[in-house]
């Protein structure tokens, strides 16, 4: 066992994932590429080449040569809403193929529907976020090889690396036309931008387009041109449009979160980015739009604009650029219905790739950009280390998310939430899993007042005036800490095997923590 | 010496280019790529990684990296308004940087600013089509190393097969921000499209925009994103408006030239593709917009409605998607202000890259989808091969283009053109240089009628009804070369050296031609 530099015992061999030995994680900028992108599979098409329709799934799949053994992607815009995965792979499961690895942005609940086929063995690796019902089997050892978790970031440069590569991508497309071009933006199926399948298309082998909206050539706008689609399968429905987009995201009502709001959005005000063309992160959760909803108010005080918002974009951004005091939308992921809308109609509203949005290994990602970021954690330690993949009982149920791009990227990141969830501490000692390191996490909010990684002198500095008047109550870790431990009591240790069941990737490709086998539950 | 398929003798080697063995041209659809796209260079960059600002285009060279013997890119969108290639080598010169490759979409007049930095061997060799003053230079031998002229779709098939390594691209970016975020639609300088830069920015080592219109992050729209953009050199000037785009482009005058538009466009009419959702490319020239105001005429009477017009695109193809009767440009050069207007406020109007327009290498280019092409030629032969590259005295004075790529692609490849210029013929026994294999060209069309290619009997067919009213007069190759013949008497052999000047590559990478230095003109 080597020790990372979060202090994780990694082994140097991991079974299904291979050795770790110059792969672990050494800090959050201090792994830098050589060399060249892996280049994408050349085709040639000439007006001869034939129809790339299909009229079925399973006779593109057919048509796509994909065999036993094989890498497929897919991404995740139509969230839990998806018909895709699926029917995708029931359909491989009938047509003989199996020993599949899946590599998809995220997967949700509805896509528990695969759980027997990752019994049978048609599915046996998943490269992806695996939540719910999928991530209870995987902690419980029901998948033979181990989950890699990249972030939002960390996977397209794993495919522009060569570290995965794509046999044949399965692209949900909301519209499409017969040469291949998609648009998200369209359809019944409509979900606004589908950033997270660009590097997919311009990456694998083979590229199959899946759509219930076939449109005359060209559509427009094109999000992914039909130069990196070779087959597009026409089928009823590609999503459930109910759990695709929700309706408007609401801020949260609970009088707790929205303290811990206000203590977020009043050091946003007292840093130094609180000024002309700040640009902030801050998800569909209910604390980061309270945050939102307060520096809204702020702005508006102040007479400042921001410059744009990024990343998974809610109607409530909208309404801020709207209202003039947004400039810019860079968009990943469209939240909901406004969004979608939205993205389809203003200009300023911009789709964004995954490799646009976060990829550390490119001229410049948007995170890089970005002056605050608002996040949440299952726990963080007292080294500012933050978990978002494993739950209190040890359990592997979220994704990385953008998690740790944007808090590498942004010069504030914030993690707020509130100090206990149940008798859960939500900071504690050392942290099951490492997902983001303390390095780059500048403070914790809580609804007893802010904590501030002591790192970030200029902040505690900022602050001081704000902290006199009571309106930013500044809490240091370790009374954090004990305030927690006072309120929950001894939390019961996490017993596990010595099985790894998942590789939490740093965003640059090392290993910052592995989760291991949760021992059989006596329930 | 060997011969290819359309009987040109290559020589096996030539230098300053390498072996030609196995790069006959051997048809316009024999060759297909194998393996891997050629991937670019990865970098990183983190929030720390500071500015990518350079204050003057020297700056922005040295902090490039640019080094004697490199190759270097440009576009061409801001045509003969263009001053960043001047000022590039000028500035390399004043480097002592030397010895440069340029592989530029295109020169023009203009960039006879660079001929003493040729004499003085700062540009050794130049791969890209060479007009006017560079021309007459090259055809006269005043080019260490042969010019390699490819198409519009055969150069991002040379980028991303590998065929040329780009050192360094530097990208005039009528707009540009901090991050290297790029578009054409804004600016003092706007050109519209940027299509022909989008594969040296995604390929090259090193990306430099270059721009006199420095906006904040981040702009919208964004045709280039910033994550392939290493510098931002910001200067006064990166052109003169005047010279970008041209004021709204004229239908010819000539009675001449309208008659044979009118034959051009019955042909069209005649043709089996003359129905809802036709498809055209026309480009700027006289003729071909005089058959584009024909076929709007035909459009109306028999209301029809195209589906896309495709290539270089103008005010006029503008008007007819506002009439209704184009329904989507797909546009990879604008023309003209009202065509640079447009692509920046309707979202009909695409902006798409020369990979997506033309490259044989992809998942299938636009020039695939076309019905109908219009072109130009100096001169075709008997056997349908069209040259547009020399001319009558053998000097190189022209690009490819999209004659290739459009020709490969469009169900209907018409070449239109007067007969004889001045005592020129234009239809000859024998090419000069072959551009265009007379197997894509489909139909001839001068002022005595239309010459179909034998091949095509369909086309034969469907102008029977059309011919028999005189609406559409055949003539028969024979009988045109022979009346080009009467009209011109014997042209005098054009003289000229062993040595080869220029490497004519067909859109796959093979060649199809050489053209050779000419005898020293006694004057």
């Amino acid at each position: 066992m080597e020790l990372n530099a979060v202090h994780r015992e990694i082994p140097p061999r991991i079974d299904g994932y291979g050795d770790t030995s110059g792969k672990l994680f050494e800090g959050a900028f201090a792994r830098h590429p050589s060399g060249y992108r892996s280049g994408a599979r050349m085709r040639s098409f000439t007006p001869n080449s034939g129809s790339k329709l299909s009229g079925s799934i399973k006779d593109a799949i057919k048509a796509s040569g994909l065999k036993s053994g094989m890498t497929i992607s897919f991404h995740h815009h139509l969230r839990n809403g998806d018909y895709v995965v699926n029917q995708v792979i029931k359909s491989c499961a009938e047509l003989g193929i199996g020993d599949l690895t899946i590599f998809p942005t995220a997967l949700f609940e509805v896509h528990k529907g695969i759980i027997p086929y990752i019994k049978s063995g048609v599915v046996s690796r998943i490269m992806g976020s695996v939540n719910g019902a999928i991530g209870r089997l995987v902690s419980e050892g029901g998948l033979g090889s181990p989950v890699v978790l990249r972030s939002h970031g960390g996977r397209p440069r794993a495919v522009i690396s060569g570290d995965v590569h794509i046999d044949v991508a399965f692209i949900a497309a909301p519209t499409a036309d017969r040469a291949g071009n998609i648009s998200g933006q369209m359809g019944s199926a409509a979900c606004g931008s589908i950033g997270y399948a660009f590097t997919d298309a311009e990456y694998a082998d083979v590229v199959v387009a899946i759509t219930d909206n076939l449109q005359s050539y060209p559509i427009s706008p094109v999000s992914i041109s039909g130069i990196f689609v070779d087959l597009v399968a026409v089928t009823d429905f590609i999503g459930d449009p109910a759990g695709i987009v929700s309706g408007t995201t609401r801020v949260t009502r609970d009088p707790l979160r929205l303290l811990i709001a206000k203590y977020a959005s009043r050091l946003i005000e007292a840093s130094p980015y609180f000024m002309d063309g700040i640009s902030f992160q801050t998800g569909a959760g209910g604390i980061p739009l309270a945050v939102t909803s307060f520096m809204r108010e702020a702005m508006k005080r102040r007479d400042i604009r921001a410059s744009f918002g990024l990343g998974g974009i809610t109607g409530y951004f909208v309404d801020l650029m709207k209202e003039g005091l947004v400039q810019k939308l860079m968009d990943v992921q469209s939240f909901d219905l406004e969004a979608a809308r939205s993205i389809a109609s203003n200009p300023d509203h911009i789709e964004i790739s995954a490799d646009w949005y976060a990829n550390p290994w490119n001229c410049g990602a948007a995170v890089n950009m970005l002056d605050v970021v608002i996040l949440g954690a299952t726990e963080v330690d007292v080294d500012f280390n933050a978990n978002v993949n494993t739950e209190a009982d040890g359990a592997l149920l979220h994704g990385i998310g953008g998690h740790q791009d944007t808090a590498a990227g942004a010069k504030l990141t914030i993690i707020a939430q509130p100090l206990t969830r149940g008798r859960i501490p939500c900071v504690v000692d050392r942290v099951h899993t490492v997902t983001t390191p303390g390095d780059v996490v500048d403070a914790i909010v809580t609804e007893f007042g802010v904590t501030i990684n002591p790192k970030r002198i200029d902040l505690l500095d900022a602050c001081v005036d704000f902290a006199a008047s009571r309106e930013i109550p500044l809490i240091p870790m370790d009374e954090l800490a004990a305030k927690a431990k006072s309120m929950c009591g001894a939390m019961e240790p996490i017993r596990t095997t010595d099985r790894v069941v998942a590789i939490v990737e740093w965003r640059d490709g090392t290993v910052i923590d592995i989760v291991r086998q949760l021992e059989k539950q006596v329930s």
